[in-house]
């Protein structure tokens, strides 16, 4: 059989989730990971220990793929514009990827596209960060224009390489990295949303339910499916939006919109992810099609699968890491309290604050779905004990 | 953490799927498998590859599993307490597993607990076939009894150790492997039914709807889940029946008991498989739970989860290989005419008539999901070509 072989760079919990749902697909499976004892390398049989920042290793692995995708965006652009010169194709490709990987290319290009986006600029120093701020101070006031957001263009995530700064004093660290600095506003917000889109190189697309995500400490905590109380037209307009930025920017694969509704009713795009998402998870038990799966049928250029959902509300919990190390007592007493508790463990040692895994709730009772969800992964977390 | 270490013996696709199921638990699963092509193999990363025959391969694969559990019912009973005798948790257990080898234990035992099973005894030669079918002749009739079924009491699968045996001089093939031969009548059967439970060792099970099973050839071709027009009588003496076999026979794990329903409405059975079925295959779409996840959980003593079906109907099936033995362009064109459809390939070569996956298909209307999984199924075998 001519079943291809994907090769994904990354061996965290995205490629964990993506060599599970390429299983039944019948596909082979290919990983190049940092450790043996990564989250996927514990499950895929076919894995390449090395450094994906190594050119030379990411060739090798390249070798025998049909082609290559990513469990990060953090693949310098010239390595993956090597390994399309040697005929490899790369999905995304670094032409749509550099987007995910700079916040500052982002910006310019969805300005350039018309999307709506937070104010923003790049901003050389904290005295530029005072005079980007009193840009947004509200006319004839005498505020200064604080609190802004400061990002480094390159390298965060879930809310590191980013900075809430009150102050000029404030806004020395971003800078100390010596990484280009993005200013933007920061959104009175309602709610963060996220719009889920799947992309092929032929260009069929599908578009997921929006959904609301909600964030405690920078992390995203809860994902409901779909979004509640959102107008048919703002949830439209949302994935309307994903689908002309994944089409834009030639996105091949997953493409993850984290969005901010705003009080007055719009939205702004707030970061761009190029692979499964966490806001996605729910899709796992909530959607015809997972995200994972689409991906991998995106990236081989099948036809995708359908993204609509299979119960009327689905919950989605990140389950971080507590103070107390082993989690199957308490992982145990979620099965025997609730039989219909979807779990999904990444096989990751507990440490406080780390993402572990999640668990997916379903049904038709919104209260009933969230509070069955925030439950087992605050119990697995051990802030709930009863 | 002390997530537990799964071992799983026998490389088939049961295998493949069962880790497929166990990667979101947080499990570690390991193989032992013939070679390193088997369909499992294909998957894990923890892969033995070893003789299942022998007793030291077994050993050295059940060092550091906290239990082993099977994707075939061909382990020699005699290993199996070995491996009990070593202090390795055997689930199910090779006091239970007799059961699943061995055609004849299997009835007498189903015959002490009073358990409805076609007229059968074990024959030593063609002489005591006809006399075992002259025993089922109407009385008063001129009739010899023929036809009857003949079983080697081990090693069958799929049709294979089984006969249809019409006279005297049919009867010979079967005793010639020097197996011990079962005979069986031949139920005139409205159709195949099959009751599939999961028990832990506390004790606790589950059941799964009843489905209806069609076989072509003496191969599965189609399950529907749950069996149409299966009266809740019937349905309920079913699951009551194989929970009863579950518990007296100490199985932990998956138990599928294929029934025949005769054609004045009663179940019969006709054979015991201790492992994840393809009766079940349903499950990993159709079911909250899947059978292979709760196999999983249950040979961990884990809380089970909940069997029950997510959809109206779902059918299952199987994908067996054609003519043609590049699948993948057909594979493709079933993604593109029905978004919906979950496929399930074992990375297996294509040879005619070999079960290479299976299609699952859910909706409302029992006809149209028929149609679909039917549809895709042919046209991956090459029997359908528009």
């Amino acid at each position: 059989m001519t079943f291809p072989v994907v090769g994904m760079v990354g061996g965290g919990q995205l490629a964990r989730m993506t060599h599970e749902a390429g299983i039944p697909l019948g596909i082979r499976f290919k990983l190049l990971s940092d450790t043996p004892q990564d989250s996927a390398a514990q499950v895929v049989s076919d894995v390449v220990i090395g450094d994906y920042r190594d050119l030379d290793t990411l060739r090798d692995f390249a070798r025998g793929c049909d082609v290559i995708t990513f469990d990060h965006e953090h693949v310098p652009t010239e390595h993956l514009r090597a390994l399309e010169a040697d005929g490899i194709p790369v999905r995304p490709g670094p032409d749509a990827l550099v987007h995910a990987q700079d916040k500052g290319v982002m910006r310019a290009k969805l300005d350039d596209l018309g999307v709506p986006c937070p104010r923003h600029r790049i901003v050389k120093d904290p005295a530029d960060v005072v005079a980007f701020a009193a840009e947004g101070a509200p006319e004839g006031t005498e505020g200064d224009g604080f609190p802004v957001i400061l990002k480094t263009v390159r390298g965060g995530y879930d809310g590191k390489g980013v900075w809430v700064v009150r102050s000029a004093a404030d806004a020395a660290e971003p800078f100390r990295a010596g990484v280009p600095v993005l200013a933007e506003e920061m959104v009175d917000f309602a709610r963060e949303l996220a719009a889920n889109v799947v992309r092929s190189p032929h260009g069929q697309a599908v578009a997921y339910p929006v959904v609301e995500s909600r964030q405690v400490d920078g992390v995203c905590d809860t994902v409901i499916a779909p979004a509640p109380d959102l107008s048919d037209e703002l949830a439209g307009q949302a994935q309307e939006l994903a689908l002309r930025v994944a089409q834009e920017l030639g996105v091949v694969g997953h493409l993850a919109v984290e969005l901010f509704e705003t009080r007055d009713g719009r939205v702004l795009v707030n970061e761009l992810a190029m692979r499964p998402h966490n806001s996605g998870h729910w899709s796992q038990d909530g959607a015809v099609t997972s995200q994972f799966a689409n991906h991998v049928r995106a990236v081989l250029d099948l036809p995708l699968g359908d993204p609509r959902p299979r119960a009327k509300w689905t919950v989605m919990a990140n389950v971080l890491g507590g103070d107390y190390p082993d989690m199957y007592t308490a992982y145990l007493h979620c099965m025997a309290r609730d039989p219909q508790l979807k779990i999904h463990m990444y096989g990751k040692d507990v440490k406080p604050g780390r993402k572990v895994g999640h668990v997916n709730t379903y049904g038709d009772d919104l209260d009933e779905v969230l509070d069955r969800a925030r439950h087992a992964a605050g119990y697995l977390r051990g802030t709930i004990t009863e």
